[in-house]
C-alpha cells in the first residue's frame, strides 16, 4: 500500500522538515507527494518522493524553507454540494493504492482533512487521512503550539534585538514602530518580547489584534515610555483593529496631509500618527515574509519537533487512524517537555486560536511572564546549515512550479 | 600619551568590530571614546575604554551590530569660518592628553578626519588622526571595499535566495520586488545576485542608481522574463531615478487609482504599476534597517577585516601618519587575498564610488561576471555567536544613550 503527502497554505521553515519526517518513516511501499497540494493531485501532478531522498537529501530537505511541494490555496465544496470533485479524489487514491493521506498546513488545510475524512465514512473507502498542524501563526486550537511559529518567533525576536541596537545610536528621541504578521492572533507580536534581556527590555510597547486598539491611550503609553528612556520600540499586529472591529490600517480617518486616505500597512498608519503628535524620530519597519522564510536563523527546536511529528503521523496512520489531527501536549515549561499525540479533527478544523487575555497585562500594552515562559523554550537551540560561497545550500527544487 | 576613538555616520554590523581592533591594539596609556562622535566629544561625553574590555568582552564587542559608543550626523563648519568649535576641539585634546584620533565612519566622518587634520597642521598641533571605513554602502573612494559591506551583502543575499523559495510556492505567474539600500550606489543591490547558484537565477532582474530608469524597458524586461518562467524576482535599488534623475519613488506621475500621488518607497511604487500593467500576482518587500544591523548573519570575512583595519590604523597613527584613511588593496579574487594601507583622507573624502559601468550588462538590468567575482569573496564564512535563551548575546551598552 502506498500513502501521499502534501502541502497547502502559507509557507514555514518547519514544513519541510515535517515532510521529511514523513517520508523517513519508511512504512509504506511509495511515498508520492502531490505538487500544488489538492490542486495539483486533481491534475494528478503526483511524483514519487520514495526515490529522490536518501538520508543527506532528507537532511537537506529539513533544513530548507518553504514548500518542496508546492502549495495551493484551495478550499472544497462541501461533498452535499458538489460530489464530483470528491469522486475524482478518490479515483486517483484507488488508480495509486493511496491508503494514507497526510495533509500538512494551518486551517484551511485541517479543513481539507476533515472533507476528505467524511466523504471517505460516506463512501465506506479504507484509507487513514491525518492533517501535520504548520503555521507561523500559532492560531490552530487542541494543539499547544504549531511547528513553524517557534522558528518565526525567533526570527522576529532576534531581528527585535538588533533593530534595538539600531535605534539608540543617536542622542536624540524616537520611536520605532515594527510591524509583525497576525490577523487575528497576536502570538507572533507578542513573540517580540523574547529580545528582553537581563540588560534591555525590547520591546517597551506591545499591541495584539487580540485587544481593541485605542489612537489616545496609544499616545498616552508612548508618552510614559519617553518620560523615562530616549529611544522606544513598539511592536504591533497587522491586524490590530479599533473597538468597532476595523482595521487600523483601513481606517479613513487616517488621511494625509492632504486629506488622502492612507492605504499603506498600520505601521505606516502608526508612523504618521505618532510623527504629527510628537516632536521626536519616527519610523515604522515591516518585518517582511522573511519572519516565514528565514531558514537561517531557524529554531532548532521548532525544527526537530517538525520531523517527528511529520514522523509520528505516519505511525498514527499505521495505527488505523482517521480524521485526526497530530498534536503537541505540554507537560512542563522548565524543564520544556512535550508529548505528541493526535485529535479529532473537527474538534480543530475552522477554528482559530487566540493569545489568552490572562496572558496580555493590565494596560493591555504589554505580555505577562506566563506568555514568556510558554513561548521561550520554542525558539531554543540554531541548526547547522551547510553554506556554499557564503550561502545557505538549500534544497533545490527540481522542476517548473 | 593617549588616543580617542569615535564612531559616526550610519551603523553597520562590522563597525563594533573596527572600535575592538584598535582597544585591542595596546600601544597607547588610555583609549578614550567619544560618545556620539564629535558631538559627544564637543561635551566632554567622554569614557575610558582601557579598562572596560577584557578578552571576552572585546571578543563580544567584535560580535555585536550597531554602535558602541553612539553615533552622529554632524558636519562641522569650514575652520576659516568658525575655529571657535575647532578650538574647543583641541583644548580637549590637549586636556586628555591625545595624540591621535581615530575615528570610524563613511563619507561624512572622512570630511571630519580632512578639516580635523588640516585644523591640526595650522595650528602645528602633533596629532595623528586617522580614519576609519565602514559603510554597508561601499561607496568609498580608495578602498576595495568598506566594512560592513560584506556582512550587508551576506544578508541581502541570504535573504533573497530564501524569498525565492517564498516565491514559487503558488503554480500561478507572479512578481516579486524587493528594494534594497542605496540611494547613488548599487552595490548593495548588486550584491542580490549571490542569491543565484547552479540551480536557480536570483534575482531575473536588477536595477541600479548607476543607469537612468525607464518605465517602459521595465516592462518590457518583465514581460520578457515571463515568457519564460512563472516567478520573477527584481531587485531594485532605493535610488533609481529617471532619465532627468527624478527619484522613481517620488515621481509624480505615479498615481493611485484616486489620481492622488503615493509617497511610499520605490518598491510599492514598482509594485502598483506592474499591478496595472500585468495580469499577475504582484508583491514588493523593503528590506529594512537589518540590512545594516543583522550581526546573526554577518559575513566573517567581513568581522574578521573590520577588525584588523582597526589595529591596523593605531599602527599607522603610531608610525607617524596623519591625515590618512585607511584601506583595503586586493591582490587577486580567487584565491581572495587583499592588503591594509592607507591614503591621503583627501584623496577618498566628499568623493562617492559607484559601481564601474563595465560591470553592469548590456541589457542595464543585471550585473556581470566581474561583479561577482569582486563581491564573492566578501560574504564567505559564519561567525560563530554566543545564544542566551535563544537569542543572539550582543554587548550590554551599559549607560543611558
Amino acid at each position: 500500500m502506498n500513502c501521499i503527502v502534501g502541502q497547502s497554505g502559507g509557507p514555514t521553515v518547519a514544513i519541510n522538515s515535517s515532510l521529511s519526517g514523513v517520508i523517513s518513516n519508511n512504512k509504506y511501499n511509495t511515498v508520492y507527494g502531490m505538487i500544488n497540494g489538492i490542486e495539483g493531485l486533481l491534475k494528478k501532478n503526483i511524483i514519487n518522493l520514495s526515490n529522490i531522498f536518501d538520508d543527506n537529501k532528507l537532511e537537506q530537505l529539513k533544513n530548507s524553507p518553504a514548500m518542496y511541494l508546492g502549495s495551493c490555496r484551495f478550499k472544497l465544496p462541501s461533498y452535499k454540494e458538489n460530489s464530483d470533485i470528491y469522486n475524482q479524489i478518490f479515483d486517483i487514491f484507488k488508480e495509486f493504492n493511496i491508503s494514507a493521506f497526510f495533509y500538512i498546513g494551518g486551517n484551511d488545510s485541517m479543513d481539507t482533512v476533515l472533507k476528505l475524512s467524511e466523504f471517505a465514512k460516506q463512501i465506506d473507502y479504507d484509507i487513514n487521512i491525518i492533517g501535520i498542524p504548520k503555521t507561523i501563526d500559532n492560531d490552530l486550537m487542541a494543539t499547544d503550539h504549531t511547528p513553524g511559529f517557534g522558528s518565526a518567533a525567533k526570527y522576529i525576536a532576534t531581528s527585535m534585538a538588533e533593530i534595538y541596537y539600531d535605534s539608540i545610536i543617536y542622542n536624540l528621541k524616537s520611536v520605532t514602530i515594527v510591524e509583525i504578521m497576525g490577523r487575528n492572533a497576536g502570538w507572533l507580536t507578542a513573540a517580540s518580547a523574547l529580545a528582553t534581556n537581563q540588560y534591555n527590555t525590547v520591546p517597551d510597547l506591545i499591541y495584539l489584534p487580540e485587544v481593541a486598539f485605542n489612537m489616545d491611550k496609544f499616545f498616552s503609553d508612548i508618552d510614559q515610555c519617553l518620560k523615562f528612556k530616549n529611544n522606544i520600540i513598539i511592536a504591533v499586529s497587522e491586524g490590530i483593529k479599533d473597538s468597532n472591529g476595523i482595521y487600523i490600517a483601513s481606517n479613513p480617518s487616517n488621511l494625509d496631509s492632504f486629506g488622502h486616505s492612507i492605504l499603506s500597512g498600520v505601521g505606516k498608519v502608526l508612523e504618521t500618527a505618532v510623527k504629527q503628535k510628537f516632536n521626536c524620530k519616527v519610523r515604522s519597519i515591516e518585518l517582511n515574509i522573511l519572519q516565514r522564510c528565514a531558514m537561517h536563523i531557524a529554531s532548532k527546536t521548532d525544527i526537530d519537533e517538525a520531523f517527528i511529528i511529520g514522523k509520528e503521523a505516519v505511525n498514527t496512520a499505521i495505527d488505523g487512524n482517521t480524521a485526526k489531527m497530530m498534536i503537541f501536549l505540554r507537560d512542563s515549561n522548565n524543564p520544556y517537555s512535550i508529548k505528541i499525540s493526535n485529535v479529532d479533527i473537527k474538534s480543530t478544523a475552522n477554528l482559530e486560536k487566540t493569545i489568552p487575555l490572562e496572558w496580555i497585562n493590565e494596560q493591555k500594552n504589554n505580555i505577562t511572564k506566563e506568555f514568556i515562559d510558554y513561548v521561550k523554550p520554542l525558539i531554543q537551540g540554531q541548526i547547522n546549515l551547510n553554506y556554499i560561497d557564503g550561502i545557505p545550500d538549500y534544497i533545490n527544487i527540481g522542476r517548473t512550479l
